[in-house]
């Protein structure tokens, strides 16, 4: 009974403080699995809904097998701004390339990527996009292009917060991740990004192996190249793995329905409710961008990541819409490293 | 040094007793991981390839997130003749649906099918088999499939052996599929068959996740349907997952070379011959039908699980061929129960 009063207490502090900034650490039982979480509504019931599934005195117990985890990536683990990482990549792949393709001072959207660079990318609308992935994306192998990818997020930085991509990527998201796995959560990636370019530079990042990883796929082709074989990339989108596409995907690849699923945009909108239709417990989870200090703030109008439709529901039903803001001590892990 | 003389005796004997049918039980090691597998050279090098891979102190030796072993399922696993399982579902479901379609009775390739079954179905060639396919797996959500598929697989026999169809599983391959788990592989099964209709039949048969199961996929949709969603399958094949689409679905998938391949036909060679391009130290294995007593013999010149050119490779790389009249002890588990 101390406990539930102890508890109670901290819960009724935390509502009633959401607007207070920093916060002493508090501790959900022995050790705390979401140390980088303010107290607070959504991380006290994602602990309790973890703690009521994993308990096989739980009416509400899930075996293992079905402890099936999705997470968008872009604006979910990591930063999407100002405009997805694949697609920095695209501007970067252009400019790279163009010594082999002069033609492309005078050709359309390569022109104007070229001239302008990531607003260029933007003005090209999505014909121009789709013939930039296809330029950049297709055409080698898919080791080629993964040791491509890899190289480059090794070094390529964000402009606007002048460090690594891939050191934006969420501290509080690496460590639900971490608790759910510990709480034997098979954890998959389900993106809009293009799998193999994921593949090389999140796989280690987020500790989530490659076949757990899903995305947008290109069309590839297996050529036994007399003993050597390659599988080539082909310049034709195959799966778009976005909106309900999630959904299929996860369906097609996994063949089992989530039963925690979390995203930031109306993209993640099918997914989401894909789970919430699961017979077990499920937990459904926004991330939504509140700290236009600490990262960005974005919602209903942004033409990155645009929340607006999936807010709507995510109020409706009921599900857990994490305030960056408040709900997150941390966002980076540099910034824990300076705690 | 005794065990090794003990080992090399075994070794000699097996090579100079393969014509006989009924040998005594050995054993390698204290515990024999492959009982149904007669003593041999396929026995022992699958056995001293796995001990090779799994010892740290080896060259040779894998990390665990590399052991990625994959299967084909027809004619590998179980058997696939008078005509692929999923075929008989075909003509099952054509009779069933006819009472709902009486135009069939004057429409091809409905007309053959009903008149006279399975020989039927095999005389409307390719495009009457994919109209047959698209009719009876398609127009229904997921779920409602996978049941039907279930409920099906629970009945049908074999009309050769009288057997169900779960029945005719090959005993030495369930042992090694254990044997390769008990190592810490990750057994996929990759198959020409859909992978919807796979998955509610073989998951409990082999112990193999919804997720390690890859198969040739029909386009499917997601709806919304009022906060109540479905997938449904559409009349489309999507991806056919057999020759060349074998190796591209697993890079897909799983991102990840195999080390371990197995496979009964032609169809398999571009997965073997992709999972021989490892840098890790791989094996292949066919299974060859040479047992016309107990299973069925059949290899070049048969219209099922036609096994050609892949012998011939797997002849001249040194892939192993596992003789199934000499290699193998029992071939299904109802022999197994008899002995």
């Amino acid at each position: 009974m101390k406990r539930f009063f102890i508890l109670s207490v901290v819960l009724t502090l935390a509502f009633f403080s959401s607007c207070v900034d920093n916060r002493p650490p508090e501790t959900v039982g022995a050790v705390d699995p979401l140390p980088s979480w303010n107290s607070g509504k959504n991380k006290e019931e994602i602990v309790r809904y973890v703690e009521l599934v994993t308990d096989t005195a739980s009416n509400d117990f899930i075996p293992i097998t079905h402890r099936i985890a999705v997470f968008d990536n872009d604006g979910t683990l990591w930063s999407e701004q100002p405009l997805y990482f694949q697609l920095i990549f695209v501007v970067d792949r252009v400019k790279q390339m163009s010594k082999d393709h002069p033609e492309w001072k005078q050709e359309e959207p390569f022109k104007t990527i070229l001239e302008q660079g990531l607003k260029g990318l933007l003005t090209v609308g999505k014909q121009g996009i789709g013939e930039a992935l296809l330029a950049t994306h297709t055409g080698m192998s898919v080791s080629d292009f993964q040791n491509m990818a890899k190289q480059w997020a090794d070094t390529a930085k964000n402009p606007m917060k002048h460090v690594l991509y891939t050191g934006l990527v969420y501290q509080p998201m690496l460590e639900l991740m971490d608790y759910l796995r510990q709480n034997k959560f098979k954890i998959y990636i389900v993106s809009g990004g293009s799998v193999e370019f994921m593949r090389p530079i999140i796989s280690n990042l987020y500790g989530i192996p490659s076949e757990q990883i899903i995305g947008t796929t290109f069309k590839t082709e297996y050529e036994y190249n007399n003993g050597h074989p390659v599988i080539m990339r082909i310049p034709e989108i195959e799966f778009n793995n976005d909106k309900e596409g999630k959904p299929v995907n996860i369906q097609k690849i996994i063949g089992k329905k989530p039963i925690f699923a979390a995203g930031n945009s109306d993209g993640d909108l099918a997914m989401l409710q894909w789970t919430a239709s699961n017979r077990y417990k499920s937990l459904k989870l926004y991330v939504h961008h509140t700290d236009s200090v600490r990262e960005w703030a974005y919602d209903r109008n942004s033409h990155i990541g645009k929340l607006d439709k999936g807010l709507d529901q995510a109020l409706a039903d009921g599900w857990h819409v994490v305030d960056m803001k408040n709900d997150w001590k941390n966002i980076f892990p540099f910034e824990k490293k300076k705690n």
